[in-house]
């Protein structure tokens, strides 16, 4: 493999989704990924996005899961395979044929967050029952994509809500990791990939990103500020594609900013125009963390090892959060939108490899 | 005419490019429609969104008037109008031919703030200088439809900051319509069609607003809450279409919601699927503005005089700002993208006409 400035941890991947049982027996679970993270009690936190869709999905019907607000329960809709306006091609969406590209009608599977602890942040036990499950209206489609920023003794959860009404940011604030309470959508669609900077910073705490909207701009990284975490404004581009490398496609933060004595080191990812996700780094100014001091020329960590390569959706890795000891970074990533890895590296030897 | 709940004004339209001097003399003014409105000192004032274009337009190229942030100084970026690879048909924006419907590269035209004065409403005096013109990376295309909210001393004006980077929510304020300071954007891209309630309700402001994703969702309205009118968070969808209806396309919030009895009272925009603007009213909770009380079932005024149904894009009656005295609303409104007309009725003729 490429040499890269993260090595995969021995025991990748580390958690897939044999190893999860479904919410429901009629459910199987497709994929255990994108975990936020966080440390609490001596214990390292995983805050996994699971998706899952109903058994006998690979008949000749896709039956889709949607939360139903009316009911409180899911129900499954189902579509004929054969029906000739819906377009299959994508295996995370469903689209009309009629529609443009990049748009969607409904998902393939259904996610929401539950919970794995581990004391070594290697072999991790996942809990029995989901921890944040669909119940607005603006989650019927699922909750995704976690991350966690813990400020005080209080965790705040941002995640991707999904629902016709678009996908927008949701927020979520917990002490215990057993009880959990909503703070609505703190961004209106469509946006996602939101990490919340862990302090203040002269009075104001900052939050990067990713609008992207119907008709002009591209999917690249803004920040925003804040006097209270739940209410943002001025926005601002943060940083943006390259054309011509490998991450001119679209770009997005990744795990929650470590402070260095450099400044706020940002692991994003950025996928090709050909939808290949790779990590990189950049690095923002500790005072003005509106200004990039650097940035990774090449990626940091790119899908090369097999997990990475084939699944769901493949050619995928993608860190919603970060473990930092001392000088090591352990980096917690999904893979192939199915199952989650590690990988480790110095916070020296990242820093070193941005320009 | 069909009858309608507003009586158009005899002077219509009441203002037209041709009353309007470009603000260089290369240029031409080709709209001036869509203005918000404000009481200050006795005079009625317009905040008029000003459309302009280089002189000499109608050749083989177009001339697209692009603010440079690096020189300060507008740039004319030339497009051969026989380069197969551009699309011309919207007479607003170009698009290159590959890319999906409802996206856009450029705007055919430029677009600024400038003030217009009156004392009885009816004739106005057009200050000879623009009051907000582009000059931040936002605004490179444009400054458009801007709303009013008048608190205490001070004018909170709302606008479309349009610039490759997205369309996004500018908040600038004045005291004097004289100087007027920017406070950044206030919502990320895509958002515009964005009033601010007049007061605190409960201890919070509300806005509402329009954002629009790329993967999924309609253009509807939302709302939001504040404790500081410059970060806004727990957005909601507020109200949305209507399938069948003559608001089955697109609708945004119109003027700034007037305090009645019965409740705010928001004069919004609804176009069809034909892209056909008509007005209509709808009626919002006085203590809980995230409730619907009622809606009109037909528009309150539709596109049917001629200045309304011709123009450089035709059948559009928009409008961005009423004024209120005793029991009468005047409506300002903007007219196939190009003037400025006025049209009248009672608040009690309004209210009405909701079910």
């Amino acid at each position: 493999m490429t040499s890269s400035v993260f090595k995969r941890c021995s025991g990748n991947p580390m958690l897939t989704p044999a190893q999860v049982q479904p919410h429901r027996p009629d459910f199987e679970v497709i994929g255990v990924f994108n975990a936020g993270t966080a440390w609490y009690q001596g214990e390292i936190i995983l805050l996994l996005r699971v998706a899952e869709r109903p058994v006998g999905w690979e008949g000749g019907d896709t039956r889709i899961p949607i939360f139903d607000t009316e009911t409180n329960k899911l129900q499954i809709k189902v579509i004929d395979r054969t029906d000739g306006t819906y377009e299959f091609s994508d295996t995370r969406a469903i689209r009309l044929k009629s529609d443009s590209p990049g748009t969607f009608r409904y998902l393939t599977s259904f996610s929401y967050l539950r919970i794995a602890r581990s004391r070594d942040g290697r072999h991790f036990t996942v809990d029995p029952n989901p921890f944040l499950f669909p119940n607005t209206p603006f989650e019927t489609f699922g909750i995704e994509d976690p991350r966690v920023t813990q400020i005080g003794d209080t965790y705040y959860i941002t995640y991707s809500a999904v629902s016709p009404a678009g996908v927008g940011v949701g927020l979520a604030i917990t002490k215990d990791f057993v009880n959990v309470q909503r703070q609505g959508l703190i961004l209106p669609p469509e946006n996602k990939d939101v990490v919340i900077l862990p302090e203040k910073i002269q009075g104001k705490y900052y939050i990067l990103h990713r609008p992207i909207g119907k008709s002009i701009g591209l999917p690249e990284v803004w920040i925003a500020e804040s006097d209270n975490l739940f209410s943002w404004g001025n926005h601002r581009l943060l940083f943006g594609l390259r054309e011509g490398k490998w991450d001119d496609g679209r770009i997005g933060a990744g795990a929650v900013p470590i402070k260095t004595k450099e400044g706020w080191l940002e692991l994003y990812h950025g996928a090709s125009k050909r939808n290949r996700y790779c990590m990189g780094a950049i690095l923002l100014d500790l005072e003005e963390p509106w200004k990039v001091l650097a940035r990774s020329e090449h990626p940091i960590l790119e899908p090369e090892a097999p997990y990475e390569v084939d699944g769901f959706f493949g050619n995928v890795v993608f860190s919603c959060g970060v473990i930092v000891q001392d000088d090591e970074v352990t980096m917690y990533y999904g893979v192939a939108d199915t199952s989650m890895a590690c990988a480790t590296a110095s916070l020296k030897d990242i820093l070193s490899c941005l320009s």
